[in-house]
């Protein structure tokens, strides 16, 4: 590319941006993903989470074989209570894991040493990637919850935001250009429905228990295999699945798809925000508070922040999903990187739209809508054309919205 | 990049590559996608296909519009007699679109000359984006009928060779090494399950028509508007939709996802047929016929032709949902640019996967099994392994996959 | 996602949007895109350049083989001769294609039809994928000149717009928010060198031609295989490879990486002119013309059609290019699938960015800018701006930005 | 989906997944990214990391500012010794981070309460993307020197395996069959050269500094604008931009696709050895170590995990490089979103590909290397093609990759 930029002047007084201070550790806390730094989605998704879910993995595993008598009671009991993330070396498991390319032998290994006498009934029978999907499906589930508290706040935001503007006129905007009338009510009414379309998804993907064993076969558990199977989900409360889905990789790609579901509907709600808090057309703005929206430069400025870090999730969320789709066409009883592939998208995908639909929940619930400017710019609309447009949408698609809403709810 | 590739020596021998023939036209007929070359997906998706599907749309509106009353019944009579691709020229509406940057002022302005005096009826109240989308949907529920055939072939093949294979023992292969025993019934019964989730992801996405008038608001049909639109779904054949959803594009964002979910379990079946087939390994076999798995230079191969189609839509089809996933966050009545973004990477969701579909039953049916070959590398891993080891996967897990299978088909 | 769009009310008066009039044939012409529709890049790389290209490829081969001796030259010429796409019948060619994957091995065999005595030297010592690659190559390499052509054209313009608009003072807009002035002349310099930076990349990418036989080794040619791939490169006009590079994609994934940075450039141009022809904005208008901008169900308006044309290629093009790059990570002398990934995505990488060039060349010659709009918005924004904000930015910004270009024209 | 996955059996003995201990922190360690755990990329792209590098560019924005007079040296001195990342609150900074939607705003606030006096001459002039774009480029050319280092010992590593094995003949393999003669040496030398190609397009990356204060004008800085980024660019190190690139993203986009050739040249080598190292080949090992390529449940397993683990980052970075290619086409003098969306792509591309190539050197360095299991396939190969066809590949092929090696070296 090196056409227009120039490489530094010389060696005599350039630095060399090589020579930084050495960082203090390689962890990664949210400086560049605002959208999600602090939220629950976050906390869900931290790695102190993903290595507890991995260890109620194995302790659920325990316990489950307890339940069908091939594991002592007092074992499952004594690898439950050792399986606690907070006993464990993480970055040391991390830079363990580079063994063997997953981080559950270093964990098992652990897990092993801290259960003492039980250490032998840890994992039996069990393969890396059981525990490893185990746990995603858990960090899933849990995720999903803290991400559908605030859909919900938004969801119920959106609905009195289309009920209060239900007769609220404003120019319809196609390309940019006012086009023709409408009401902010209807526009209100379709973000309603698309975020209910795609809370729907997300809430209907199933999350399945994974437990195979080394080629997927069960075979280590006998005639009792299924039952452990039953056994295993309701310990973790994740659902059973009819088949052991190491490589059957739908309930990931599912997943990965519904969130970019979610991501979108609230990507276009906040695209919508960004062109309506415009300087010029100044028809919401995002709620005040201190320090929010506040420019480094300018002072005077009040920027749509929330709509923005929304939007950068909703720009992110597909690509990561686009690798869980595409992860899915893998050969062998495990494949050698499409898996390994899957867990830090499958992560991004989950914070950033649990960041999104929370960061989502506070844009809306406070978002300042202002009749008067929407009322101007749809009498210059009203300027230019034919005599007898009407002014408004149809309040019915409004009403059968909300409809739609208390449906859902109810 | 030039470090390692040369330009030609000079002007003395060199021939200028950008002085060919000048092509005859650019007509794409599959030329570089054999996956769906001459396919039903191919001919249901091709621009004649799209164009009649948005003729369809503007006669089911016609029509609609006739049932209550609106538009007189020779009228919608005449402009649906009008409604016939043969009659347009394709290749003028295409470079007209330009204009508009759709296809559809063209379109109407051609279909009201063609309609004689019913002309002035042709379009009433809609909006480009209503003959678009609602095309759209409609060629989706062609391609989807057309690719759902298939997919039952495929089914009923995995289903036999998971049936017929139930306890045929083979090595289960990690990463690509022989890993544990397990048996050809049950990686096919994975195969089965992972398709049958897919096809119901597939055949459960909602279609709708799309009527919305200029701004969404189908503010020109007053309070006819929602009889309208139900008499235009009845007429269509589409799903009828809560709100216009010209916004709201989780029709098109949901559709993509399901076809990548096929795609991918299509994909993950031909990868495996792919290492299976390799000369190593030769435990299964492309079914034969004069003229497949050809090389141009090496008469003695037998190519997996069939998986690496498949696989070559599965390596594309998420890239191109990942495109209608991102489309959804887009601002305005109608973006400009996201909404425009959708058609081709739709389009080629829907044919790609329906070819991978076509293609995939035509490899399943005819899938050759050495038994034999997977007994000799079993005998392999077996001698590594301790005594003891089993043979053989439960062949419950195949049992619960015909009966997962039993019950879909029911 | 069924829980807001709804089925069709029942059987009585349900149309099956499956049943449609069969389409005539699956040809795409670019119905689904006006961006590239009737442009000379769609021209380069519809089926039948595609074809040429590769029959110029074999003839190519056929000449270099005559120039060492080892094919006579009268063959060689027949050859030539015979190699033109018209006598080929391209739909055919297609659906033969699924025998192997490829189109050359049918090529091939009609190509020595055509070339009667001479059909024996047809091919000799290559495989499908020198064809294809190299057919490819040279695809790109008229694709490019096509599209460089309006890029040169746009750049034209653009240095014209910054040049007279050096002094045009405007308010500067960040996150949609008026922040602090700029010049249109500062704008267009940024376009500018943003479209030249591209530019040079896309220019600087080396096209090789592909030459290795059957395992890449060349073995065919013996003591002469070196001097033949010269020979080849220098036929062809295309540049000579360090090696065959069959399985060492950077030529492709480059190209596709290249070709998304011009995207992105002329987006990111379309997207600033999506947003300064807003209605509440209006300070730059899409050239007016006959047809252009129009709307189906508005006849007032007057849209930004050519830029959202524009941002359609640049919302699509990245993920066609990482189809590319990611295709790179593919094993075997000839991968099952990675390769096959690469034709259509890389295809419309070319025609979609050539298309979107020349879509730009027109958006650019004619844009309407309106200094007084532009006046009255800044006005604004000195009202809430501290005293003493200068007006207009750094002109110097300005001219180091042509200087820039005039270098890189000279 | 949830056609086969079914939900727990009821409330009576179902755990809910929900229902997990509260983690620690949010913060992650490279858990799920073992390609890169430990890795120096992986140090130099933590969040510490990318903080200490924002404060580098404010220390030296205050440093160039001082060369000009426009600062006081002590207050330049001051500031440069405040900017150290292990006196900031990096959590606290991440949370506050949402309230103007990136980091920089909390930042300068805190390196203004530990500058003392000298705080009223932090930031002067700049605004929030000036620092962020800046840190960025000097992560990415820290980063980068990190990368390169393991990638010339990759390098060194096939070039010697080139040379070594020039003559040891194998079978080359298309679409996994045995196809033609090659040899080893031959594949390594396109290995050798595909990674030389992609390591040059990533050593040229321009990486230059970012300055343009709030709307991209320099305005702030008056006449002396051009000396200050001249001295800006010399104070970090980094390239001279030819003018301000907060809209104009190629050097983020251009960096991101170079990654991606990268990771693809990698990831094509570790699907090779994948391929070479299944049991039924066996043609090549990883390098043997304590803990290596272990499996939790097999024992007796050797898996490629060094290969595993490239290929995942091989399959994340082209989607990553997607959102940098795609964020080029936004609005505004900084858009809402796009640009947020860039960082953490950014980072992953960094660090994935920098974990990539470290992983690549270890495997590489000590990959085993059969040539008796080679020539044992080849001899089943030999046994079916024609009589007359000679075993290997042109040597010169390997002479040419190692000459085009020995002139990137000098």
């Amino acid at each position: 590319m090196g056409t227009t930029d120039r490489s530094p002047d010389g060696p005599r007084d350039a630095a060399d941006p090589a020579d930084g201070p050495a960082p203090a550790d390689a962890a990664d806390v949210g400086l560049l993903s605002p959208v999600r730094a602090g939220t629950a989605a976050a906390a869900a998704t931290g790695d102190a989470a993903w290595l507890q879910a991995m260890l109620d993995a194995e302790a659920a595993l325990a316990r489950a074989q307890a339940r069908l008598g091939i594991v002592p009671d007092d074992a499952a009991r004594a690898i439950t209570g050792a399986a606690r993330a907070d006993r464990f070396d993480l970055a040391g498991l991390a830079r363990r894991a580079r063994g063997a390319g997953n981080p559950v032998v270093p964990l098992v290994a652990d897990l092993r040493g801290l259960a003492g006498a039980a250490g032998e009934h840890v994992h039996r029978g069990a393969t890396s990637q059981d525990i490893v999907d185990t746990g995603a499906m858990l960090v899933a589930a849990r995720t999903r919850r803290a991400a559908l508290a605030p859909l919900d706040r938004a969801l119920d935001a959106l609905a009195g935001l289309a009920a209060e503007h239900r007769d609220t006129p404003m120019a319809g905007r196609t390309l940019g250009r006012q086009a023709m009338p409408t009401t902010f009510g209807a526009k209100a009414a379709g973000w309603l429905v698309g975020l209910l379309d795609a809370r729907a998804a997300l809430a209907a993907v199933a999350l399945p228990v994974q437990l195979g064993g080394a080629a997927g076969t069960l075979d280590a558990y006998g005639d009792r295999a299924l039952d452990l199977v039953a056994a295993y989900a309701a310990e973790t409360g994740l659902a059973q699945p009819a088949l052991p889905w190491h490589t059957r990789r739908t309930p990931v790609a599912a997943l990965g798809s519904a969130l970019a579901l979610v991501a979108g509907a609230l990507g276009r709600i906040a695209s919508d925000v960004v062109v309506l808090a415009q300087s010029e057309v100044d028809e919401v703005a995002e709620p005040a508070a201190p320090g929010r929206g506040g420019s480094s430069a300018m002072p005077h400025k009040r920027n749509p922040a929330l709509a923005a870090m929304i939007r950068s999730a909703a720009l992110q969320v597909p690509a990561y999903a686009q690798v869980l789709l595409a992860a899915q066409a893998a050969p062998y009883e495990r494949p050698a990187g499409e898996w390994h592939a899957e867990w830090q998208p499958l992560r991004e995908c989950l914070r950033l739209t649990g960041g999104a639909a929370e960061t989502a929940a506070e844009l809306l619930d406070g978002l300042e809508v202002r009749p008067a400017r929407m009322r101007a710019h749809l009498d210059d609309l009203l300027g230019v054309l034919p005599e007898g447009v009407g002014v408004g949408a149809a309040p019915e698609l409004v009403d059968r919205a909300l409809a739609a809403y208390a449906r859902a709810r109810a």
